[in-house]
């Protein structure tokens, strides 16, 4: 099934944008430097998704078979840490790690490649590669990392955008068959948007991510957004949703966003305790209601993660 | 003392030509695209590191202050594993980090810098930097970095040697002052062989580093020498000071090689048990005397460690 000398390439398990597109260019780079490689996602791919893959006209990624034999060489775009990653990952052999965010649970038993720079966007660090090694960029391509660029950062709207994501833009535009990069963001926003067809648990999972915070367990869900009313009126589901999540999953809390792209609004949902004093303490935010406004926290990464490192660190 | 602003950048606790010659040239290379950095030194420089620095003209870097406030910017070169870094690291921030080693415990709770690669040297990595910047190297700098890569590969010895190590050099050489470079990496080897004032316990200190194997610490020292037979003489005195570091350190166990740099030999010492066992079963090696023959086993990073991290993983 698998090559035994292909480099397995993945994103992280519940893929975005990014992860998906990213996984695809890192292993187009490997095989334009002679290292046989290939992507896989770990599971379903969202609308945006889909939509960046068929204007591009690039086929979606196999599945990540569940038999890969121990050993396997792989690379981890967008992710690094295990609770996000493939199952069994212990047993492969991580070669090269590419991402931008925190460093979480991964340790190696040799040295490998890791690439980590705090950018807004995965594929802006692996354009740097194929400039460092002088490789020309096909349309197709640069179709999938403009895109990628444009989710990652909500056309740079997300704090965590810097010059690099908007200078690999802007130099991979013209090769690109975009004309207008505004409307084309606005269609991928509003392919994200189109939660047609998804259960209140499915909605809960889009954007949800594990992370560990003094070994405790904690669900992570941001939801982006152009039409935050469509999910608002749901909020009785989705708090039931979140309570038999937190309790299948075995979590210590879970928090579940929805961002209004437009706005800038994080609205933040919150079940009980421990999740009501988290969010006070570490936000500052009132908490009284069961939809905390958490102001212009658009980013998970910048804007959330950190503020529950620091309320954890001291509060253990 | 420090600025706030500053990135404090340094090397291992147990500071070699690399991780000192890194730090400087890492600040260098802050400075020069406009970030406040300053290089510092954990501990007292060896006889090689001393050579390079006063060949190419430049200064000591400082002992790194004991009293960093809490959240200072620091660059963590050539090393990333906490017990071979400065004490309190996990009040600093941890902003850049340089290496070519397995990646350890270190964990961060935002979006930083991480540039790891299976190369020779740290300096490799950090040459590229100026190169990808399209920034112009000095001959100083250019000395320091010839200087750690034939350190820290002893001359393209090391089976860590990569061509990219090699053609940095070949890119370099002809911006230092070095006219015969076979002649200066001897240069470097004689004085790195130069323990002459040093006790038996500074010499185990020489290639000191500290692993964790199922939170099991072990200490794995290397002494690479063109003069193995003084270092076998004083067997008796080095086991007994190994005994001792063992206890004072609460180790569970200790390893020391002495390695012959130009015969590219192994001669590994063991005081006992579990010792004995490790290195019998993890590098199937004769271990019936105190000093076991482990052949051309040079590279801590290459031909050490991995062994152990597999023998460790399949007997906890």
């Amino acid at each position: 099934m698998n090559d035994t000398n292909e480099v397995v390439v993945f994103g992280h398990r519940n893929p975005d944008t990014d992860s998906v597109v990213s996984a695809l260019v890192f292993a187009d780079f490997l095989r334009r430097i002679k290292i046989n490689a290939k992507a896989y996602r770990l599971n379903d791919l969202d609308n945006e998704t889909k939509f960046v893959l068929k204007t591009a006209g690039i086929e979606q990624p196999d599945v990540l078979p569940d038999n890969l034999p121990n050993g396997t060489k792989v690379a981890l775009i967008d992710h690094n840490e295990s609770q996000q990653s493939m199952e069994n990952l212990k047993n492969m052999r991580v070669t090269y790690v590419i991402d931008h965010h925190k460093l979480g649970d991964l340790t190696t038993p040799e040295p490998v490649f890791l690439l980590f720079e705090p950018v807004g966007c995965a594929a802006t660090l692996i354009t740097k590669l194929y400039i460092d090694n002088q490789l020309d960029i096909t349309q197709q391509i640069a179709m999938l990392i403009v895109s990628a660029i444009i989710s990652d950062t909500l056309h740079f709207r997300l704090p965590t955008t810097t010059d690099k994501d908007r200078s690999i833009v802007n130099y991979l535009l013209p090769i690109t068959k975009i004309d207008n990069v505004t409307m084309y963001a606005n269609q991928m926003f509003e392919a994200n948007s189109d939660l047609s067809g998804l259960s209140l648990q499915q909605i809960l999972q889009v954007g949800f991510k594990i992370f560990l915070f003094n070994d405790q367990q904690w669900g992570v869900s941001l939801l982006y957004t152009i039409y935050p009313n469509r999910i608002l009126e749901s909020k009785e589901g989705l708090l039931q949703e979140m309570v038999d999540e937190k309790k299948k999953s075995n979590l210590t809390g879970i928090l579940f966003s929805v961002v209004d792209i437009f706005k800038g609004q994080n609205y933040m949902f919150i079940i009980g305790e421990p999740e009501r004093t988290v969010v006070r303490e570490a936000f500052k935010a009132n908490t009284e209601k069961q939809v905390a406004d958490l102001g212009s926290r658009m980013s998970r990464k910048k804007d959330i993660i950190p503020c529950l490192e620091a309320y954890f660190k001291t509060n253990h």
